[in-house]
């Protein structure tokens, strides 16, 4: 891999890529669904996920009321609708029936019965950071999909065609091919690694060898 | 878009996209560097971001010595030596002379030149939420690339060529096509919605004009 010159640019939340969510909430017994990119698992087991939305959002009420909110992935035939639940607040706009909602066991997250996979969460803990939002760090207690995004009972990503989104230039992308597996793909990294050194190692034994033997 | 019946799959961490990330810290005076797809931004300003490490990893010591890591986003050329990074650990075998490793302005959070994003991290807080894992919160003082990855000062995710993660049936993915411009794209849903409301208040006023004015 060649490289060049780094140069500083700025401290910013440049990760790429990041994911594009619908967080659920019921707000003064309503659905309200807002868009978020702030989102990232925060523990294998149980199951935890960490949302963060701005102190002034409609939906953080609803989650500290209900103790529960929900993750929604919406997939790229959605990327209209998701966006505008990003554009318009639940503050001013009524957007509890531009999906069709459903309830899981917790009984107060609503879920988007459109979006192909919904993570139903329990409040464990809310974060201050310092700043003008607060992070809500949800248990996954169970979570949804239609039998057709599934494959081995897994949701398949080929299938539900999540939104990829690159902040700081504001685009959705798309997913695209297959790379290769995880826990595989990089075993032939190491194979050609320890060649490598092996041949290293070979070099400096014959120049050991040289040195060595010839004096 | 049409719907069907939802089917329960388990509390499990189903979220799409998930990112591909190195994390680097400085453990035993040598750079570290470990493979994370728990990775997601937790404030916009001052920046922060959240990666969530097994406690058994040997990065997780470097960090807390030195009070920072890295987050370094590799490019889907870079895939097979990103996921042996996840195979191998640090304990065992000797991470710090894969890549050219830079420094910057905390001086003990190594970073990888090779990864087109580099974001330098001091850590903010620790978190235990009681699994076998655990949550280190950091700020972003700097992020750095080349000039060649940037377009506009700011990291261009089509040169970026970064990794999409798909747990479970552990594949690494690439960026597909641009789907469109966040916080514009749902402006057009919001006017066909309204376009909708409007006839469907216009129909409700004929309805309305029709029980009234003709009974």
């Amino acid at each position: 891999m060649e490289t060049g010159e780094k140069k500083a640019i700025g401290a910013k939340n440049f990760l790429y890529p990041m994911p594009t969510t619908l967080v659920g909430a019921q707000v003064n017994g309503k659905p309200n669904y807002l868009t978020v990119a702030f989102c990232g698992i925060v523990q294998a087991s149980p199951p935890m996920i960490a949302v963060t939305l701005g102190k002034m959002h409609y939906t953080n009420g609803g989650i500290k009321e209900n103790q529960c909110f929900s993750v929604n992935i919406p997939s790229r035939h959605m990327v209209e609708v998701t966006d505008y639940c990003g554009i318009v607040s639940g503050k001013r706009i009524d957007k509890s029936e531009i999906f069709e909602t459903f309830y899981g066991k917790l009984e107060k997250a609503p879920m988007i019965r459109e979006c192909p996979v919904n993570l139903e969460c329990r409040l464990v803990d809310t974060l201050d950071l310092g700043g003008a939002s607060e992070v809500f760090i949800g248990e996954i207690v169970e979570s949804y999909a239609e039998e057709r995004f599934l494959c081995n009972e897994i949701p398949d990503i080929e299938k539900i065609e999540p939104i990829v989104f690159s902040m700081y230039d504001n685009n959705y992308w798309g997913i695209g091919e297959r790379l290769g597996k995880a826990w595989s793909v990089g075993k032939k990294f190491g194979e050609n690694n320890n060649e490598k050194k092996a041949e290293n190692n070979e070099l400096k034994e014959i120049n050991i060898a040289g040195v060595i033997g010839r004096k």
